[in-house]
């Protein structure tokens, strides 16, 4: 996409079904084994009652909209910030979805406002990012 | 570890270097195929000068300290902010860090100044951290 | 984790619910694709009535246990013996436990008795192991 | 295989390129990131000079000739000793090898001499297995 090609108030998402091998990827390949995301007798006995998906997995999905399609190819994260509302669990369906709300042509920063919802709609992360669109490659 | 154990302060850190593998498995448990991070011509292209990880796989080293260590499990994260500062590449051993710089008791909450640098020292992710530690398991 | 640190009958536990991800990403790591943990038609008919994890997979978390823990960085596995008392199945949460029996301050040599057990504390795994603990690194 | 189709001194073996991706995974699934597995950093101010595979991930390799050919599928693992002789590095190609030493056939059991050698035909890792030949499936 091209930074002139962007409006406010243009929208994508990205939506996909949380597995357990997602979650316990991710915890290899960031090493966090924290019990509730990888011990489910734990995770039973605290207060979400079973294991749950790390946050920052989460967000990930929040990346991949924003890497892929609102701006896409080119986009240079500058800042995230992220508020964990409700917890993810395994089988869920989540939506993450970028808005743009702010553009900067002169310095090319898109600012957006990031979520991701649950498959009954409700917010599990809420959020903000800035973005710089690279000037186009080749 | 218990609430009353935290002091302003107290730090802790996870060390790790980041593998293509990790870039790969990333992209693949998020659908963040952004050519940035999975496509070389592309990314030789760019103003990186080849692949980079993922600023949120990054920041996944945070989760980690946070999880596993400060004040680790019974750890519900709240809040991240994100700066993306540099690129981290294939190869980078990558240390995130974790401070502790309020406790609010009442609520048992933690705010943790959170970073992660390279192995030249240089920061690659700033940010900051709100974490409320359950009350022990069992 | 100092030397000097080590006493007789000091020990550290691991925990994590073993899931088919485990199983199948081990199969891929070693190719020991052995239709009891990768071919549940297979698996159903054998004496175990469904798929297993593999016996060294569960030996693995032993390894987490004295790699990060007991003593943690800086062990040299020197000796592993294992004895396969039962089955671990998907969804089984183990416990690895690793009990300092012996300590060799010359030598830096450490002696463990190390066992897994699952979620109703029966054992399913057996064994010793021999650590040297490196001079600390730096 | 058949029991009575196994005889003394009969062997298999099966080699593979260490890579990095295996080590990443593996401790991903194990959750043993000690630093010598997934800190080049530190790992190059070990002994070591950089970083090497978990000795549990090349006795995998022994579990792949025991599961797969000799018995192969029907081998029930009853116990296995390992003693880790050198380090193996990423890249490094190895070779385990099974080797029948005693046969009980009353109770359908199988002695094997266990080893892993490098490119160089050097030993890493020896050790002994005991394993069980469940009747044929089916």
């Amino acid at each position: 996409m091209q930074f002139g090609d962007l409006t406010i108030g243009q929208s994508a998402t990205f939506t996909k079904t949380v597995s357990e091998t997602d979650i316990v990827m991710f915890a290899g390949i960031t090493g966090d084994l924290n019990p509730l995301h990888v011990n489910q007798s734990w995770a039973e006995q605290s207060q979400f009652g079973g294991r749950i998906a790390h946050g920052i997995l989460t967000a990930g999905f929040v990346s991949t909209v924003i890497g892929m399609h609102l701006p896409g190819p080119g986009a240079i994260y500058l800042k995230q910030s992220l508020t964990f509302v409700r917890p993810v669990r395994i089988g869920d369906t989540v939506t993450a979805r970028a808005e743009v709300i702010e553009l900067v042509p002169g310095r090319r920063r898109i600012r957006l406002k990031t979520t991701v919802d649950n498959q009954r709609s409700e917010r599990v992360v809420d959020g903000e990012a800035l973005v710089m669109l690279a000037e186009a490659n080749g």
